[in-house]
């Protein structure tokens, strides 16, 4: 509809690896705001807010803003930022480098799962669940790392 | 210049909605660049700093590193990370799909301007208006979500 | 060998901006997790953990999670995440607007080294290197960030 060089964005998004990185992109995205609004329903059923005017809103007195289940939900979303953004940076570099259907639903479905996984374990506080899927996370990351620097470089 | 394939460069960077991406992506950019130099402004007034080499070198004595206005923008900041990651995620992927010319003026200047306007409803402490500047970054990042796994996918 | 399209793939990446900003992104989120598993060494050694698990699964009493070693290294991960952001919402549009091998040079060579040596001088708390550094990183990614929205507007 853009004219007619359109057909390069539909030529590139029909490559398997482009998908592939565009659907684990967009679900981790909204897994990562799942946690924003998890975070949010735990301060609004117990009260604590990040700001004063969230309280005067509320017509409530402010108190103390540090609460254990917030804070496990602000870690949680920490530790989305902190594996997202590598993810972010090598993710669709890895998806030029044109890999095979092997990597890609290793990389792609093995990051997207480590990460939904790492929630659910972090949430309840299991560990070493935890450690694993976030190593999974983690694991994929420095593959597609490392395997695009190599197609890149040689 | 960049011998004779550089076509494809020029034939992305024509499309409007690779166009419209690259433009909201730098504009937030900015406005995130913003908020980093905001809070320096506020720890360079009010001599608070984080780390005890950054009241050395002004030949102060360090303090507590705690002060209402620097947490504030450094809240404002964290808000930036945990939204501008989801659209990172999400906003090149929808440019991809090709998307009406509505669409590409809704997605990427509602979130723009919701971003930019959340900020200072923010810094000015002002509710409900942060929340709703909030929901509309939100919104138009789940829309990029939603509409492009449906491109995608069907 | 994914079907007759994946020329496009090739054709971009062997771009010679498309294939610098995927190295400094490789090298940029492999210095990131450098960073993590920084932290992760400190607590370990210090047995400073986050979560009240992490205690629990090495037979620990759970203490207080703020040590001074620990703090620091996470300020290190935060800047790299508030600085690592901005590089990737400019970074692929710089790319995609067919810079010089000079700006390309400068940009992403100037931006992944003054990251490096930013983690290194914030490690051992050296001032104003630090500082230096940041900057650095600041300037080469608001470059990228104005120059590619004047190719893009006019």
């Amino acid at each position: 509809m853009q004219g007619i060089d359109s057909f390069i964005l539909e030529s590139l998004i029909s490559q398997p690896a482009i998908k592939a990185w565009a659907i684990a992109s967009i679900v981790i995205a909204l897994k990562t705001f799942g946690v924003s609004f998890y975070t949010s329903s735990i301060r609004m059923r117990k009260h604590v807010y990040g700001s004063p005017e969230d309280y005067t809103l509320q017509k409530l007195e402010p108190k103390s803003n540090l609460d254990d289940e917030v804070e496990r939900a602000r870690r949680i979303h920490q530790n989305d930022l902190e594996n997202g953004l590598p993810f972010v940076m090598v993710g669709l570099v890895y998806a030029l480098t044109d890999p095979s259907t092997l990597g890609i639903w290793l990389c792609y479905g093995g990051f997207t799962l480590s990460r939904i996984l790492h929630t659910i374990a972090y949430a309840r506080g299991l560990m070493p669940h935890r450690t694993l899927a976030f190593m999974g996370g983690v694991l994929t990351t420095l593959w597609m790392a490392i395997s695009s620097l190599g197609s890149i470089l040689f």
